[in-house]
């Protein structure tokens, strides 16, 4: 520990948050990379492109509402929504970090998706170009999905650079994995579970502790809500929550794939909503409810739900799964997440880990099992080999070697999530990234112009003022905030 | 009147708003239960399940396209944003009871989705089992907002065991009668103005009767919006608003049906923004607008035109309900809901009987008349048949005898509505479900967590505590809020 | 000038705010001519009719999945999300204006949606009637959004019976313009960058300039965000954001028209976040990021690919779109608006400028060299037909020369929107509108009853009252806000 602490006191020594050079730099160059990289690999598919007319016909497809579009457009937008309203407004409850947590989720979402659509592509080549249709959308749409359950963890304590950053890599890490989860261990995750929860809460988690910072509490006065942040919060719980069906069966087989994966996510879901509100109240004194369990883990059977939710996991395994999830995620809140915080130098602002971790391995298990006990009973013999995909390469699969290729999957995904977080919490470290001290994390001051506003003031302070000073005219001037306008 | 007088003594004597043993066990209970009963009785059905792939062979569809899902599945999610955004958001516009109005709205449609399932299923067995696919889900949420629309009546006056507790029963009876309405009188009702509005309204209405507060003026301090939780009631208001032909075309016939249904729903609801409008203008002081007219009386054309939607009711007849709705709606709110709280001590939070209760009665009344007058001419032989759905056991039914019917149904609806609800109330007094005192309603304080935060002080009090004591800094003092934090 | 200035000394006379006669009237005469106008000319369309059992026989469709309603209706839902929500929540930035912002654009989009189904619909008769279908409702919702961008640059200034009139003027001006340049013209406009933006926004600022407010700065104190409303006015621009690939694509050709209308809106959008970011950073003191700009520039990209969504434009090609607009919108809010406003006497509240003109002409140029680039090596000989519709009367058009009728249709849309501004703007200088006097501007107490509040008192102002006046409790007393409860 002595050479990690000289290298994190030689990191820690100057704090400059002034981005203005490093932030549109990074910008524009990507984007300009992504332009190039565009040019060279990306093209329509054949769905999408003006030979569908032609190609219709080749596939005997009657009608256009046989284009993949029709299957999967209204499930691509409420995933878009869940990336971009969902994470984006669940990252608003601090009571000043409101612009921070909408507005970089947005940023990295969008820097994201291009760059996933690239890595995810060059898994995929055909005839040396990436064909992009619906299904890439979705699919890059997952894999922002994964460095924004990472940033829940920072939030707060990071640069917009080094969000970029850290989406960068988490993006190449993250194509990497989810290429040898299911293409070379054939392991099926529809949902995600593992490819984007477990392995973007590990990620994250392993940034945190890379980037622990000691002396957090000379922030503490930022580090919580108000009510009305908390009010802006359950815009991005609930839209979360209500489109999560569709996060699930979203790439899911057509007909009966995306059919049963939307109501099992629907079931788990409606089933942690109570055993988190009966967690949340018993161990709260006076049996209060607390809103960062209503946040946060009534989610968590949709994490967890998310391997098997394709599967027949049967609507009462969904609810199990959903009771169990909202259990432990709450517990998680309550009980690990100050646990970690003390002894395990992980800084968890949004409480991924119990949110995303917990449930994501919970979800990976579930799938093993349930992918294991298959049986032809009661999938039929079409369905088993349509549900788990056991063609071409692997025709011979059998349900119990599947649960184990799934197990296999989980410890894919633990190991990209942690060894990765390390490696790019090392980099994210180096002292040039601008990110705030100690004593100024949660704040939007750092990184936004804000407007004028009688919140800025603490409202403490503000009626000491009028107590404690006789020259009331002058404490008041002092206090006038500046009249910043929008033009 | 004496007797019930002695009996509401008795159930006021003590008010004990702890809920720490009682919520946790009611959920966990209950959720237990859901879990038993699914595992006995509920299925995926032939769309969601496995064997589809055979299925969809048997029935000659040519593709995967054909699954009800695709019909369906976008309706779906627009009405789940409806019951949990839209109610949940329409309900925290006061100005400390938004955590319980979109909280306690996402903790009863939870439950009540799971126990719908349930109830509407064990009227519809098959082979002892109940096979669920999306349409069971979308009447599961239909269901539910019957409960919810009785909760805004009572909203800020009840405890959360009470509304699980309401909603238990309000689901049981809504799906008696709902089959009674459906099944047994023939009546159709695509968007619920009978089976949802009337019977929710009436239950509501009928429950806050029974729990009337004689001294809720005791806490009008806090029965009151501030200016940004009208604008998250927007939010409700908005969603609600533009699903709303989503709702209504839901479950209607496949094709025109649920075609017809959505530009019905779409041009009754603009009509009735435009009278809300005049009517708020006009009958304020100054012709200044109200937000609670723009919040709820837009939104009783969707209600009115619920029955009707499917039917030939032609463009300008859907104008019409909306035109008229707009106005007796805001009416409502300026002179019916003062006089029921005064003359017939019905206190009623949201309004719902200018919302839903009123609007639901004109919306069956309208479906009864549209049906009655529907002719061969109009409709075309198959499709007079395939809109009322004259088949089997109905082969012979007429429109004018349909109308009849239908009229039927919203005769069952009310006495449901109104005798469950007298029934529920009369349970729910009981000084056993730690509702709050009537100094103490609409605060969320009792039942929540509150974050740190100035507007927990009332403004008023805050000023007059200035004026009033000499001894500023001290009371000042004892007002500092604690810093709890959230971490 | 010196007419137009006594003009103008004459319009400014008098400044009666009260629209409790106008407004209530204007609504009631309108939607009860709508009525009348539905009832002779609006009838259901062949797939919205009872009728389709049968038309579907004849047009030999094998499935009720093939009508029209299940290829348009989730981008209808997605569309109308973002007329009433995007636009909506987008204007609730002001501090005090947000009841304004959500609720006349409520207001105006409802009126406008039936006067645009009739408007557009005279221009396609069949047998004397207007026959409607889903189409016909999203073509309604994008002749709305025309007159909801005017808004944008008169937000706050303006009386909703004003708002009612340029609505009322604008989609007539809109119905005409958009049938000269689709059918007329014959050019192609999928997203509406020409039709719906470019139109939009001069006719709003032609109307600006001919509002001029010469002393507005008398209303400054209320001309700026508050650290909520900025919250508020994001869930604006994520919806407008995420939804606008299904805006551009709503009413393309079946297949793959729709859906790489949504490939290229997604790409674009997202190519635009990074460089809005980008240029808001380095043109800022410190580096900080300006809200007005994620809030708007972010969206630039979507509405300059509006044109082109639909032809081969290539991934890449968007993107390059998206690059370019985040930063020339940017600018604008930096450099142009400031100028505009000093020294072209237009003052543009939203920067509509920014946001839909300047990208709307960009879109309609790059329209136009796209259309002119198309070759059938890239687009296949049966895709070229079908995707710029040479056919029947235009069969003998060639790429080049539909690239000239693009920039015709540019043209037109312009001439439109300011020659339309410029005689609107003079209809709504009379002084009979009841619009706010200038020191009254941006300020909802003129138009709504506000609730009670601490906010209603504007800080600044407190804490001057504060330092002023020896005598504080009488000063506070003055300042408590009146109770006006909600009942």
């Amino acid at each position: 520990m002595g050479a990690a602490q000289s290298f994190r006191d030689m990191c820690d020594r100057t704090k400059n948050t002034n981005v203005r050079l490093s932030l549109p730099a990074v910008c524009m160059v990507w984007q300009t990379a992504m332009i190039i990289l565009f040019g060279i690999f990306i093209r329509y598919d054949k769905e999408s492109d003006t030979h569908w007319v032609e190609h219709k016909k080749t596939e005997n497809k009657s009608s256009d509402i046989e284009n993949d579009f029709y299957f999967r457009y209204p499930s691509f937008q409420d995933v878009h929504v869940m990336i971009f309203v969902g994470f984006g407004f669940l990252m608003t409850f601090l009571k000043r970090y409101s612009f921070g947590g909408v507005g970089f989720n947005f940023l990295i979402a969008a820097f994201g998706l291009q760059w996933a659509l690239l890595m995810q592509g060059w898994f995929h080549l055909t005839d040396g170009k990436i064909k992009i249709g619906i299904e890439s959308l979705i699919n890059a749409d997952f894999c922002v999905a994964g460095c924004l359950i990472a940033y829940g963890a920072l939030l707060g304590k990071v640069s917009p650079v080094q969000l970029l950053v850290l989406t960068l890599f988490g993006i190449t890490l993250f194509a990497v994995e989810e290429f040898i989860i299911v293409k070379v261990i054939h392991a099926r995750d529809a949902g995600g579970s593992m490819v984007i929860h477990t392995f973007g809460a590990y990620y994250g988690l392993s940034i945190s502790w890379m980037l622990y910072r000691p002396n957090l509490d000379q922030s503490s006065r930022l580090q919580g809500s108000v009510y009305h942040s908390d009010v802006f919060a359950m815009i991005g719980t609930l839209f979360l929550w209500m489109f999560w069906p569709s996060f699930n069966s979203a790439i899911s087989d057509h007909g009966d794939g995306q059919h049963r994966a939307a109501i099992n996510t629907y079931l788990a879901l409606a089933s942690t909503v109570l055993t988190t509100v009966a967690m949340s109240s018993l161990f709260q004194k006076h049996g209060k409810l607390d809103m960062v369990h209503i946040q946060n883990s009534t989610l968590a059977g949709g994490v967890a739900v998310g391997t098997a939710a394709e599967f027949m996991l049967m609507p009462y395994g969904a609810l199990i799964v959903g009771f169990c999830c909202g259990i432990i995620s709450t517990l998680g809140y309550k009980y690990i997440s100050p646990f970690m915080e003390k002894y395990m130098k992980i800084q968890d602002t949004c409480g991924i880990h119990n949110l995303h971790a917990m449930p994501g391995v919970i979800g990976g298990i579930v799938g093993a099992i349930t992918a294991a006990a298959a049986t032809e009973s009661v999938y039929g013999h079409e369905g088993l080999i349509k549900t788990f995909d056991f063609e071409e390469e692997f025709a011979n699969m059998v349900p119990t070697k599947q649960g184990g290729h799934q197990a296999g999957g989980l410890c894919v995904a633990l190991i990209f999530g942690i060894g990765g977080g390390l490696i790019v919490g090392a980099i994210l470290r180096l002292p040039i990234w601008g990110d705030p001290a100690d004593d100024n994390c949660f704040d939007d001051e750092t990184y936004w112009e804000l407007p004028e506003d009688e919140e800025s003031i603490p409202p403490i302070l503000q009626y000491n003022n009028h107590m404690r000073n006789k020259d009331i005219a002058e404490t008041n001037f002092t206090m006038e905030p500046d009249h910043r306008t929008r033009s």
